[in-house]
């Protein structure tokens, strides 16, 4: 046993970063990734890598907002029901057509809602209120009610003047967004790369998702569930399977995914026991260490390094502790990495919906409900609440963030959450 | 014009309906899908068929929450530092092993994080406040502070219990639900088939997103948003192209859509002009038209028709009311095809953050930014408010309802808001 208390001392010995501290060291080594083009249609979810300017004003025209008839206000000045004043039709403007006359006093235009307005008109009045005749083939429209000079168009550039930015770099394209682009012509679509990750669960005592159940081992969900974790935050996951408890081997595996991937997540193997190989490997020279010890709970072992400036986070195996060290350590690198402006999840405030009387000396995230009501956000922690419990995870949407040392907390207590992804629902 | 003024007359007659009710004429035709079965890393974004129960007890046996020793608490009670009580280590547990024998008063077993707990022990000393020593080639484990049984053992079934319900029907999966189902060997999901859904724009003023811009006519950009938006609600989008405002053309191209897909969705083409295709088409005989006018704005030309059981959904052509008509009737109908529990969008209340003078005879969705601070929402108005107005579809993320006939919400009002999906960020 002598090889072993002499590690364990070591291990003992980890010296604990601030969550916040631990965030900063990891996301330095976020590399910001290449650009490449995406057909438009392909760019919901991807991040801007350079501000798009408007490349032409924003209506290109004066567009109708009705149907109806294109004149000049002041032609139907002091009109009523019993006064109704006839213009001569002139032309008539369907959508994507270029008016063929300019509209001159006396006359006007039947146009559609968003064509061009013509030249001369100054307000479109809408078709409910007109009535036509028709006198020695020439049509006429009547008007019983003034309106302003103005109304009912839409002035070049209103929306948006050429060369104003249309959207900025870093932001994350959404289906509006890629309305507005389309808008402008923009058919392709300059985004950053998506991070290609590796991802690995070390452990024994684990079986594929497919084995039945055998004595003493559990299936492997964390690799499931780091595979969607990554996709969510916009990365590639790439699928590396088990490592086995044997250093060599995880060394050259884990070696080998840091060359070849932009970043590798590796799940179990981190904590004090003796078969932790991921916290033995990156106690190792040719790696630098960033931290292996974090105040929080769960997750308090999480570890990262770095080798040949490449990111290796090593998250605990247990599920709870996995899921909230990816949001904490592994989806704010991802964000970078695409250029993100918003890297990091929400925090907001919440009424604590009930009593939580657990204390720790770390800093908790505890999984929770996040209600909206009346106006005003409650959270709700977990009924069972331990890093080791699976089956919370998949009731939760926020994370309670629970500071250390205190006596614990009472229903009604303001506190801070992360918001985790996805709607809030039901 | 007769004919014109025939059509116009039956058009200005519309009835109009309340958005809550053509929403339930909508949603009654909207067909639950079949099941599929899809590899669970393919899950994410599905819908759950059936309700999951979990096949064995999860833990499937007593778990350990600590790298450390097995014993039993009786065993150490009463030990101190001055008094350490030694306990012979027969049994060496990694994670995935079964314990070798039975741990009897006086013995232990070192044991792994998540390794089985042997029988006879009922508590778990964690490694760090033990030490070991060996005499005659047996080794022991020493402990210097007595803890309560149970401690740091997660027993069988402590989270689900055999024939628990994991994920209800309807679920929408997660990441943290991919965790669960793959924690109970469910490798293939039953999820309901994506809705396949075509995508019509009308429109002469149409141009292709890649073609230069030419007088009058502007872009396409409300198929690229549908297209967007339809993947966002879990629908698989068939881009259809413009439809030219030709009423047999029409006619054949929607019919044909509406034999092949599950749902058809048009855009423009709804309003009372002379060219508006699909206004026309849904007042035919073979039709069932459900609505074509709403008290909504915008979007009040917003038209739903049945033919052949099938929906048909005309958009208005404004970006603004095919972006708001989307989220108030398409995406419900997505959902439902689905089986999805949350068919609608979140409403919730906010406060106002500034006024908004509008008054409006009938229901306003207006653009918004929701914020969330000091644990209570606000809501912005976009700073342009117009139907026709694209632009600020890319800054919202929530509609404000503003009920009609009022005189203008000042700042501080209450508002009901409908979520629009995606992250608040910022």
């Amino acid at each position: 046993m002598q090889r072993n208390q002499d590690l364990d001392k070591d291990k003992f010995q980890r010296r604990a970063l601030q969550v916040k501290e631990a965030q900063a060291r990891v996301t330095k080594y976020a590399k910001l990734l290449d650009a490449e083009f995406v057909p438009l249609s392909q760019s919901c979810g991807r991040y801007l890598v350079e501000t798009v300017i408007a490349p032409h004003p924003f209506p290109a025209f004066n567009r109708s907002g009705m149907d109806g008839y294109a004149l000049i206000a002041a032609d139907i000045e002091g009109c009523s029901s019993d006064n109704i004043i006839w213009l001569q039709v002139v032309d008539n403007i369907p959508c994507g057509a270029v008016p063929s006359v300019e509209i001159r006093t006396g006359t006007s235009a039947r146009i559609m809602t968003g064509a061009q307005v013509p030249g001369g008109a100054d307000t479109v009045v809408m078709l409910e209120v007109t009535e036509t005749r028709e006198t020695d083939g020439i049509t006429y429209v009547g008007i019983r009610k003034a309106q302003a000079a103005g109304r009912n168009i839409t002035p070049l550039g209103f929306e948006l003047g050429p060369d104003e930015p249309v959207l900025a770099a870093g932001t994350l394209i959404s289906a509006g967004d890629i309305a507005v682009l389309a808008a402008f012509g923009v058919h392709t679509v300059k985004v950053h790369r998506r991070p290609k990750i590796g991802i690995f669960a070390t452990g024994t005592e684990l079986l594929e998702v497919h084995e039945p159940l055998q004595p003493g081992k559990i299936r492997n969900s964390n690799s499931p569930m780091l595979e969607a974790l990554v996709r969510e935050a916009g990365g590639e996951p790439v699928m590396l399977g088990a490592i086995v408890d044997d250093l060599e081997l995880a060394r050259s595996k884990v070696q080998m995914a840091m060359e070849t991937y932009d970043f590798v997540i590796t799940t179990g193997g981190v904590s004090v026991g003796d078969y932790d190989v991921m916290g033995d490997l990156v106690r190792e020279q040719s790696t630098e260490m960033l931290f292996n010890k974090v105040t929080m709970r769960p997750g308090s072992v999480t570890t990262a390094a770095v080798r040949g400036g490449k990111l290796l986070l090593a998250l605990s195996g247990n599920p709870g502790a996995c899921f909230v060290g990816f949001h904490l350590f592994a989806r704010p690198v991802i964000g970078l990495m695409q250029g993100s402006l918003y890297p990091y999840l929400p925090e907001w405030t919440a009424t604590l919906g009930e009593d939580y009387s657990k204390v720790n000396n770390y800093t908790r995230f505890v999984r929770a409900r996040l209600e909206i009501r009346g106006g005003a956000l409650f959270a709700y922690p977990a009924s069972i609440d331990e890093s080791s419990v699976m089956v919370t995870i998949k009731d939760s949407n926020c994370l309670i963030i629970v500071p250390p040392e205190q006596r614990g907390l009472t229903a009604g207590a303001k506190v801070t959450v992360i918001k985790l992804p996805g709607e809030i629902e039901g």
